[in-house]
């Protein structure tokens, strides 16, 4: 299974390739950003990012999208215009015909690190170990599409470390496709 | 100059086609709304407004695209949802290459009522006045619509009914290509 991992942004759509399986070693194919100057016009910056997003899929044909779903706002604005990203990017998914999993950032990190509360360096160390890599992948913005990308595919996997009594396998993850 | 003027929503996206220069007599071309049912994905509802309003900027040939500038939340959720909406239409605008104007709703409102606080009803009354209609559009989505594409057409020409000091030419819209 390929999954591209997305987190989206105006400025900079972070991404990750991720070739594995839910038992087997996750393998990174590609990851990286795209950004888009803040002095363009929306309309041009939602063009570039959708343009990127069709491009990734047409060169590694992933399975699936996995994306942050982020649905609070600390700034109202922020978000909105966040949305407006979102909105090319799933388009991109959809007209390619892809399954489309959105995750909370929490359970990203959750399956990731183990805890939902997890600082920015532990993604980063964890993405690091989890794919075998000798740094982890820079900017910040890229290894979280790549975090993206291994939460859709480690699924189960991680037992709950926010569950003081769990040590199953208890999904932590909810798909909509 | 053919303007299509556009009320994005989630569930319901109105949308207008009106030909007119700033003196002469504006007339519609075709005005309706692109339906998208609640309980499908928000990806497959994405790709429906998208496709929707690529085929009616490939079968009329717009000169603009005039939408509602929405920047505040009433429900954050919503807002955010709406956001995605915009972001592909606006997706849709660029890609044709058209010139994308952004109006917060007072200033639609001011622009073809004569003042920001207008109602619904009094929208629905001067879209079909200003058209020369027998009846109002319906739903009010689409009259919406019709709205925005009237205040990108009018620009200007509307008098400044909420300052009592004004009966110039002062204008009333600002356009975001």
């Amino acid at each position: 299974m390929i999954v591209l991992g997305i987190d989206p942004g105006t400025a900079i759509t972070g991404y990750g390739v991720v070739a594995g399986e839910r038992m087997a070693q996750p393998r990174l194919i590609e990851c990286g950003v795209i950004r888009t100057r803040a002095r363009d016009p929306l309309p041009s910056r939602l063009q570039e990012i959708h343009a990127g997003i069709v491009e990734l899929i047409q060169r590694h044909r992933p399975d699936a999208l996995s994306i942050e779903d982020v649905f609070y706002a600390r700034n109202v604005r922020t978000t909105i215009v966040l949305g407006h990203a979102r909105g090319v990017i799933l388009l991109a998914g959809a007209n390619a015909g892809i399954t489309i999993a959105e995750y909370p950032p929490a359970e990203i990190k959750k399956a990731v690190v183990g805890t939902g509360a997890a600082t920015k360096e532990q993604i980063q160390f964890m993405v690091m170990r989890l794919l075998r890599l000798k740094s982890s992948p820079e900017p910040a913005d890229a290894s979280d599409g790549v975090a993206a990308a291994l939460a859709h595919i480690l699924g189960a996997r991680i037992p709950d470390l926010d569950a003081a009594t769990s040590l199953g396998t208890r999904p932590a993850l909810r798909s909509q496709a």
